[in-house]
């Protein structure tokens, strides 16, 4: 975008990198940047309610800080505003994970990411919404901010929601099950899972230790390549010079075997999808993952429910009657999987992984459904991760590329997937293929 | 030992078990027992220097609250004094991980364990000091109790010495390659690291995911059973009866392909082993595992040092002038390990955990060496975690026995490992285990 197009509208509706530019430039203040979204914020909060805390004399005298840093030590996120899920440690904002049992714990201290952040200049802005842990499905207060009757998705509803609102410029999330990808796809933005254990999770709730993701939302790819460059994501160098634009790559389509729970929209967005890469000379084919790949699903699930075994025991001891039903049956093993069951899942989903590496690695990137369909109605219920879980079991990369929408005109993303500690690669196929979708998937945002 | 006998001995000197009881019975207040341990420390600590933070009159506050709780409101651990090593968050005492960097750093939380523990009446007694973040080798300032020129081992240094010191009964530590398991062998005293993940690691630093377990210090098995009761280990039902005594039980003696480390007195002391089971009936052979084990040692490194590229990366960026060198080469791999070198590794090691377990499970233990020595002299390195680090990619639970020595009379420890969630079976066996070698293995402490 043109200086003079940006200067035309409200600081608010930049992009994070189109901020960052103009900061640079002397064009923008911090402080000019953080009250405008503070303005959309109080005009859209009532309806949205992406926050858990936000406290707007703090964010102003941050923003006047960072002013105040003379050009030669300013970091290279400086001024960047950046929301941050509710189960992730701020030194100067409560952490309360959505349970009464942790109202208003406030330890004082950065989770690793906020660290990072901090240190390269972001303003960390407030603390949005998730369900209790990250962990159940009970959503938050949060509406889509596209249809309020709708949910946002979780458990990251107030990360996705923020950012697609234009409330944040970008926003951390974490992902065990679906929770980045998810409500990416429902709020139409850009939502970035990389790698499991590239970026460090310290500081974060644990749920299950082999899951647990830090990710990213932005409305733009550059965006996400700002926070991979920050936190270091590294390609092997030889992996590098495959991509060369859409025409003349390879695109998989996976439609795995959870396939029968997509719904007509997903149906339709990832048919469209083949059609827009086809046409743009892109050589595109379905493919079907070995029939041991059938199981992920239900490994994916033993594994949560015995790693949450370990991660809900204090709560349980502490609070058992403040935390939810479901954390409960996890500590309690209500499934009675037993630690035969429990390590088979564990070997073999990682005996998957190097399979899935090495198929993924003959395409620009797998295609595959984010979500089963639209947002659905309703706050009680953030969704269905049945598209997500199997790739967090197997630690890929993935990015929710938006552009669909589906019956009700709600926005729809599709999962781009490539092998683990391809993220660079990945993010530069998304940045390709998104503008394709973008443009002509069918959906744009109205807000 | 009998009521009459307890109470002729100092209360300093009284194993967890032995103390809970009289606490129980009415025999002892937690307060004295608080006070004869702080004189013991008193004593002791201008010598042995084990701890980081401890604070004589909060502990003697908190004895006394506990002391005044009502009986059928107490925990099942009231008034057990546990030392925590200075890498787990506690909400009444700095957490400082040996690290200028985090210097007065004090977040007011409580690590995952320590909220069990303090929920289940036990009183946090204090930080035990720690290498920097648990990750490197140069030690703390803390001696070795049975030789003061000697290392305690690392990095749970001041968790295996005050144990060993009769300073505390019980301490946590952790361990990513050897720090529960070494400090418990140059100390003489039982360490136990069960089952990775079976305990929460929330609320401890972070080196390597893969790796990291919370493990605890005892002098007498029947005390690690406390703990493993209070963190829920459990094991299969049905691989319940299978240990009947070390008579007629078969033990498989394990050297490993680090073999060559071993010094004369660990070679010593795994021969004796062999006899004194032998001559208590047990059946006892060597075994030698698959050649693809060789490469576990070379494996474990790659992995550790490309997790530690991500857990580092805020010091790092922080205060890079302020962290130990190894871990700087961490962040910026100065290995070179490329991705497909780090992922093969990963996967591989993984692939061995299923195979080791059906090895082990054809024995009541595996038993295989600790360290390759007696502890060395001086603190400036806390010595080799060659023989430990294996298991801890192999996830599998280890129980260090004491009972040997080596040609300087420093106590010797062997490794009893079973397969993956069988820690309460591998308590039971070292327990058997322990005995004979205590009764018969030659080394006595003469703390």
């Amino acid at each position: 975008m043109s200086p003079s197009k940006m200067l035309e509208q409200e600081p608010w509706r930049l992009t994070a990198s189109e901020a960052l530019a103009m900061i640079r430039a002397d064009e923008l203040l911090v402080q000019e940047y953080a009250e405008s979204l503070l303005q959309r914020i109080k005009a859209r909060d009532s309806d949205v309610k992406a926050w858990a805390y936000l406290d707007e004399k703090r964010v102003i005298q941050e923003a006047k800080s960072l002013d105040k840093i003379p050009k030669k030590e300013r970091g290279p996120l400086h001024g960047l505003p950046i929301a941050v899920k509710d189960v992730i440690y701020t030194r100067d904002m409560p952490t309360q994970f959505n349970s009464p049992l942790y109202e208003g714990h406030f330890p004082e201290m950065d989770a690793a990411s906020v660290r990072i952040l901090r240190h390269a200049g972001a303003l960390i802005f407030g603390k949005t919404t998730t369900t209790e842990f990250a962990a159940i499905h009970i959503g938050p207060k949060t509406r889509n901010p596209h249809d309020l009757l709708r949910t946002p998705g979780g458990s990251s509803s107030g990360s996705g929601a923020a950012v697609a609102d234009f409330q944040a410029p970008m926003a951390l999330g974490t992902q065990t099950g679906g929770s980045m990808i998810r409500p990416a796809s429902f709020n139409g933005v850009y939502g970035f899972k990389p790698t499991w254990n590239s970026v460090s999770r310290e500081g974060q709730k644990i749920y299950a230790l082999t899951y647990d993701t830090l990710g990213w939302y932005a409305r733009c790819v550059d965006d996400i390549v700002l926070l991979a460059n920050l936190f270091a994501l590294q390609d092997d160098e030889d992996d590098k010079p495959n991509f060369q634009g859409i025409e003349g790559a390879r695109f998989a389509i996976c439609k795995t075997s959870v396939w029968p729970f997509a719904g007509p929209g997903t149906q339709e967005a990832l048919s469209r999808a083949t059609d827009i890469l086809k046409s743009r000379g892109a050589f595109v084919e379905e493919i079907e993952l070995p029939s041991e790949f059938d199981n992920l699903p239900e490994w994916y699930r033993i594994v949560l429910h015995s790693e949450g075994r370990t991660s809900f025991l204090p709560e349980y001891r502490v609070g058992r009657d403040q935390i939810g039903r479901v954390l409960v049956e996890h500590v309690e093993n209500k499934d009675k999987f037993t630690r035969k069951t429990q390590l088979e899942a564990f070997d073999k989903m990682a005996a998957l992984r190097p399979v899935f590496d090495e198929i993924a690695s003959k395409f620009a990137a797998v295609i595959t459904p984010s979500v089963p369909d639209e947002a659905p109605v309703g706050l009680e219920s953030t969704g269905s991760h049945i598209f997500c879980s199997m790739w967090s079991g197997l630690h890929t990369p993935v990015l929710n590329v938006p552009g669909f929408k589906g019956d009700h005109d709600m926005p729809i993303g599709l999962s781009l997937v490539a092998p683990r500690y391809r993220d660079r690669h990945l993010l530069e196929v998304g940045k390709a293929v998104g503008e394709v979708f973008e443009a002509e998937g069918g959906w744009e945002t109205k807000l």
